[in-house]
């Protein structure tokens, strides 16, 4: 049905009405007196939403471009980095580094599986030169819906003392707990339209002191995604370059709604929708793709038997108008993504739960009681 | 007063409504089949604005990660350039030069004077050896309203044959004529928030076929500003990184109704509003910052005396809610500017030089017959 598109992927996320409204006024100059205003509320409340003292700067950038600036900022050609890699963005993130002459280690895992943390503590207690420059890792791993240990992977971090840490935070700011300044994380990279609740087109990067001690006598080339730039810019309430200015009128009431709701709220909304999601895709006799223990708060991937995941998401979009992600890469086909981030609500699960089970029936899947999806979805609902 | 700010500045430019309301509505899914068709119509449309079957790559950047683009993709460390340097965006690009390892020849004229294309020519001649692999060049200044020659620079590369030409279009596109093809540019970069009418956040990239050669040997690293994941991705009518949905639906409207008005009309409409701002700046005795031959067609720059630029901003402001741009770097408080670039009618003009007028009555400013302004508005818009 024409304009009854439901957003269940995990980016562009769905965008509440304020948002889209606040987006439509006219610009207003980015040098204005007026604009410096919105500035200083964005930072304001980013370094709110980022549990942080540390700069918070905003880059005209996708996902991808605010984690590449939060890696060549900080580090020189050929030093030495430990990356994870269990999925398409850790991926990313090593394919990155080597193309900026770094000497790239990786710490692997199947995609589905989390990181073994052992593993970075193995690796950083054997450097005693302390030549590991940074370790650089995604929190939620978009591709699989897994959520890797980044707090115990940075305790490890922290006992080898000289490595920065640097976090794709992408799909987990905004929906899972990353406190920057208890855990202290150096570098964290996210992009608007997943908990910001806006759509694409901005990047955030949170940048700590010991990064920016890092920043000296860092050697590779930049200028666009120079940060000290930025943060000169922001310390006065401004931008190095023109910026974004619908979208951050977007991003300024994005904000606003979201200190209303509250971080801990924020955090328990997006566990709840997980519980739920889980609990009903067990219900119907799907396999989850990842552990109970390593589930993203973002994201639930399902690897279907039985019926085709490609099929499932044709009828989701054909019949249901909800657009679910398909696997990537190597997983095509095999997996579908049921995004839960950002403004989603728990009216949004039980209308995805019940019209999974609708196309369920209509592919003919039997391996499930009708209504065993919404009935443990609503008992999730009941109990968290 | 509350809402009626009028945008005179190079940018953001004013938006149509259509525009921002396009911009407002929900995201979908960029993976999506609907999504492709907006890529395939957008890249069709992108051409015919370029006048070019060059490839036309769409990026999350501002005009400065355009131009970093067009630059850091078809050259390696120690190449030999010419940069022209007029501005501050001359500068800039002399600057990116440098921030990634080029060896930088540049060729200046004072700010508010166009570069004097026979200067390239000479450098070029006496280049035999074929070691200059780019000529950089600005077209449009937007900080002294000055046009370059580019079509007898370009000349010039032709004749020398090795040299690309690289050209920052952010503030000549859409509003002069900058015929790719015919001239046989090879790297042409935009931002959207100037003759494109839409917010800031997309930059725009044209790529030759010879510059492609050159992007085979190019050694400079890069990731997500690797242009060649661009073409791939748009030659699929894809994005290789999530774009910025809402400004492309954006640029979508604001694409077609260019398509609607036409090229020569627009460029038509252009030249008459900058004739017609210069006609009314000086019948009020103020000094032009470029020469009639050097005129921009994006933005008028006045120098003036007698009155204090920074004055004449504030009134225009604060009275008559219109934002002028002032001087920039050693040009602060000595000239302001007018933007007259994109979504700009004649009415505009005379709206904004009446109320220069009444500014400068209030400011107590007599070197001029108050009315003399917008009567030679009038009289070059009946002439043009």
């Amino acid at each position: 049905m024409e304009d009854k598109n439901m957003l269940m992927i995990p980016g562009p996320t769905p965008v509440p009405e304020k948002v889209l409204l606040a987006m439509a006024k006219h610009p207003i100059g980015h040098r204005s007196g007026d604009f410096s205003k919105v500035i200083a509320e964005l930072t304001e409340n980013l370094k709110w939403l980022h549990q942080t003292h540390n700069d918070v700067l905003m880059l005209t950038v996708s996902g991808t471009g605010a984690m590449e600036a939060g890696i060549i900022n900080f580090l020189s050609p050929g030093d030495r980095v430990l990356v994870g890699n269990n999925g398409k963005f850790g991926d990313r993130w090593a394919k990155i580094s080597r193309a900026f002459g770094l000497q790239v280690e990786e710490i692997t895992a199947e995609w589905g599986k989390a990181l073994n943390p052992q593993a970075f503590g193995e690796k950083l207690a054997a450097d005693t030169q302390k030549q590991i420059k940074a370790v650089i890792i995604t929190h939620s791993e978009t591709s699989t819906g897994v959520l890797n240990d980044l707090e115990t992977i940075n305790q490890y971090v922290k006992n080898h003392g000289k490595s920065l840490i640097i976090v794709d935070a992408v799909t987990s700011l905004g929906a899972t707990n990353v406190p920057i300044d208890a855990w202290g994380l150096d570098v964290v990279a996210s992009g608007s339209q997943k908990g910001y609740m806006i759509p694409p087109g901005l990047g955030f990067v949170s940048v700590s002191q010991k990064a920016w001690k890092a920043y000296e006598t860092a050697k590779l080339p930049k200028f666009y995604l120079d940060l000290k730039k930025y943060k000169k810019a922001t310390d006065e309430n401004s931008s190095p370059f023109t910026p974004p200015v619908n979208l951050m009128y977007g991003l300024q009431a994005s904000l606003q709604m979201m200190r209303s709701e509250g971080l801990d709220n924020i955090f328990a909304r997006h566990r709840r929708l997980t519980q739920a999601t889980r609990a009903a895709i067990k219900a119907l006799g799907l396999p989850l793709f990842a552990s109970d223990e390593a589930a993203s708060n973002a994201i639930t991937a399902v690897a279907p038997i039985g019926v085709e995941a490609e099929k499932i998401r044709s009828v989701m979009k054909k019949r249901y108008d909800i657009a679910l992600a398909g696997g990537q890469d190597h997983l095509k086909g095999k997996i579908f993504r049921i995004g839960h981030l950002g403004f989603v609500s728990d009216r949004d699960i039980l209308a995805a739960i019940a019209s999974l089970e609708a196309t369920l029936i209509e592919l003919g899947y039997e391996s499930f009681s009708p209504g065993a999806g919404v009935a443990a979805a609503a008992s999730a609902f009941a109990n968290v």
